[in-house]
């Protein structure tokens, strides 16, 4: 085969690494086959960049297995690498030599016009094959990895939190379980569930975060992150929520909430360069195809300073404001998704870093203000979607924790948590950390507006297929 | 707080970065504290690095606060770094300023002593904070790291398949299932499970690979490789088996089983190289402390060629030695690990590429080759471990496999392969691939030889607590 002596078109229209002249092999599929009377063109794709290369075949007739070679097509096809005399790429192939290895028949069902998103989802399995699901995995894969030489650069360690819990230590959010059990047959003691004679001798779910294992071993190892897969059991059929995805969740240690909303807004913007910078015709792309604004949304937030405004201020702007809400404004509200876009857009046009909420509407773990009615939580709004990145300072003093604790109800999970304590009961220190979810942030990123559509199989309710 | 001041013991001691003289503020934890007549010293460890600091307070009444300072507790300690008159480190730190962050008490588990592997898996919360599982933890992180880079500057895509899946592919081994039934409740229809009822109104397990979706991505996108969780019911309580762990499976289209052959021996070579270069300190730690030969090893690993074997003459080899084995050799058999061994460590004193394995003991979706008996199958064997990679060139052509498949009994599942059909009925290319898992990489390189201790929360039969 061809695999050591072949060339990826990336190398060729994206990397320009090839020079004219150079006899080379490309291995990809066919997106267009146009036979003229005397020349004949075939635009394969190979997956590595946005564009297709041409391949120039002159006479037509010169070999006979063109005809066989529909859209879809795997082909290989040798020539020389020339200048291309159109105003579409600097090169194309001179084709010297054409193989059909795979035939696509005559049903292909990608063929050249545009197919509506809903359509695509019912053949995931080719839509990868796109231009637009193309773009959205390669950029899944280059952010995913700038996502990682961000946190390894600046000496975080990468863990990985366990998937499945028999401690449901998170609480919120339906989880799902996870069992050996052979249903409908279910092993009962006195009408309840015999736990012990399921896998792991205990109920089991898998895990909605990281966070409490990522405390954990920010203070042994100092600052760490977790990038892995997130589990939600919500009946949600909404375009922002899988039951399946992504999350990194940074955790440092010896750091509070400034710093905390240090880290944040360096992560975000150090995403958005980096994926202008490695993805430039993906980007380009998107910004054209899907939303004419991305570009200059994105390239504001990069340069903007974010805005920091106490939760307190934040409901005080909103009161002052002259344009309605559907949801009633006054100090102790859940922000709804209005009030947040109406900061970041309209208010301040920008980022803005939303801090110090009602402990009320806040998670256990976050660290009481000495005001004893808000909390060190933190989160990050930007224009166009609301609420990005979510986190807090921890509270690292065990008996206020477990005050807050009690007062939440949880007194009798406190055995689940004994580890949780152990942290604090041993050489506690102040600890910060923040979610993304990846998902989510891709969207942003891209502009598509389904969160189906940046998931090569998105898990929903009623769906897993695939 | 410190955290923008901080400095980070690795800083100092690994990558050299501070000067002598400068002021520095070391965060971290108490790994011993000896206070004499004329001077007291605290060893700080901050979980960057394997090295302690070594903190000098002169005189030892300094400080009030020392007293209370006990093994395990977190300080601040502030002073002017200054070379290192012992034979240890290169630098200590004249305190000028210190504090006591968080106390660790009287009972703190972790002591100055060595403790049992077996206990230390009891307090797993606790664990990291050891030099052992400190170790492990930095090393899991730039190995991961390591691989992102081995296949991203290759041009490879990193693709997140689904763990969740309502189709059971694989066929192969025990499965988690996934549910948000409320059991012992199920609802049931004559009898059955009613699955529609359920969360993804159908049957869903956690997957145990991710690679027939890799297939499907790499024939769109070229290369791709996962890196991702993967979930085994199986009942094994061995030191090998876990039930949640993490793998890589790089899938190359466009290749055959020698191209991946390569791809298994650099990727193998880069990873060792990678581990050395950026862990040096765990790795002497390591074979000090764990294993004296494992250096050795793996260095000879790094400058060997790896051998390449036909199973039919690795059944020769096995046949012709004079060594007594367990079990029987003859053509046929699924070799054991004793064989694999004997291969590795024995006759070839090297890396073994075994390949062309009899089709009866190979999964359905590998290649056949044109003898009809053996399939396009690789396993590569290292000295102390056996079989460490497996993978395939897959079958391509929809009829042969098809066939197989027939014969394998799976005839009744092919709606559920639609979708794997479909990317050989369009536009199919030849493609190979092959499976690491991180934890078994782990214990390779680190030593360690229970995978229970190269996961920061292991998951085995009755056990899935933190």
């Amino acid at each position: 085969m061809d695999y050591k002596t072949r060339t990826r078109v990336a190398a060729i229209l994206v990397d320009d690494k090839i020079a004219a002249g150079t006899e080379v092999t490309i291995l990809g599929l066919v997106r267009t086959r146009r036979v003229g009377k005397e020349v004949a063109f075939l635009e394969i794709n190979d997956g590595s960049c946005m564009a297709n290369i041409q391949g120039v075949i002159d006479p037509p007739d010169k070999f006979e297995i063109l005809e066989e070679i529909q859209t879809g097509a795997a082909v290989r096809m040798k020539g020389e690498l020339v200048a291309s005399p159109g105003g579409g790429q600097k090169y194309e192939l001179k084709v010297t030599d054409l193989e059909m290895v795979g035939s696509a028949g005559t049903d292909y069902p990608l063929q050249k016009k545009r197919h509506s998103f809903e359509f695509l989802r019912e053949i995931a399995h080719l839509r990868p094959r796109t231009n637009t699901f193309g773009a959205v995995n390669r950029i899944r894969s280059k952010l995913a990895y700038g996502i990682h030489q961000f946190y390894q650069e600046r000496g975080f360690y990468y863990i990985h939190t366990p998937l499945i819990s028999a401690s449901d230590c998170e609480g919120a959010g339906e989880m799902f379980r996870v069992t050996t059990f052979d249903l409908p047959q279910v092993p009962t003691v006195d009408g309840k569930v015999d736990w012990d004679k399921d896998f792991f001798a205990a109920e089991a779910y898998l895990a909605v975060s990281g966070q409490l294992e990522g405390e954990l071993l920010a203070t042994a190892l100092g600052d760490i992150y977790t990038f892995g897969p997130t589990f939600r059991a919500e009946n949600s059929n909404t375009s922002r929520h899988a039951s399946e995805f992504w999350m990194i969740e940074p955790e440092m240690a010896w750091a509070e909430l400034d710093d905390n909303m240090d880290l944040a807004e360096e992560f975000l913007k150090y995403l958005l360069t980096y994926v202008f910078d490695k993805c430039g015709d993906e980007m380009d792309f998107f910004s054209k195809w899907v939303d004419k604004e991305l570009r200059q949304t994105l390239e504001s937030v990069i340069e903007s300073e974010f805005v920091r405004l106490p939760y307190t201020e934040a409901i005080a702007e909103l009161e002052k404001s002259k344009d309605s809400f559907e949801f009633p404004v006054k100090w102790g509200i859940d922000m709804q998704s209005e009030h947040e876009r109406w900061l970041t857009e309209k208010r301040f046009k920008k980022p803005v870093i939303v801090y110090d909420y009602p402990e009320e509407i806040k998670a256990f773990y976050m660290r009481v203000n000495d005001d004893g009615k808000t909390v060190r939580a933190m989160d990050v709004l930007v224009p166009r979607v609301g609420e990005i990145i979510g986190g807090s300072q921890r509270e690292e003093r065990l008996d206020i924790l477990q005050e807050r604790m009690t007062k939440l109800g949880m007194a009798d999970d406190f055995d689940k948590y004994q580890w949780y304590f152990d942290i604090r009961k041993y050489g506690s220190c102040p600890h910060s950390g923040f979610g993304l979810g990846f998902e989510r942030a891709i969207m942003y990123i891209t502009g598509m507006t389904n969160i189906r559509d940046v998931i090569s199989f998105p898990r929903v309710p009623r769906w897993a297929k695939f």
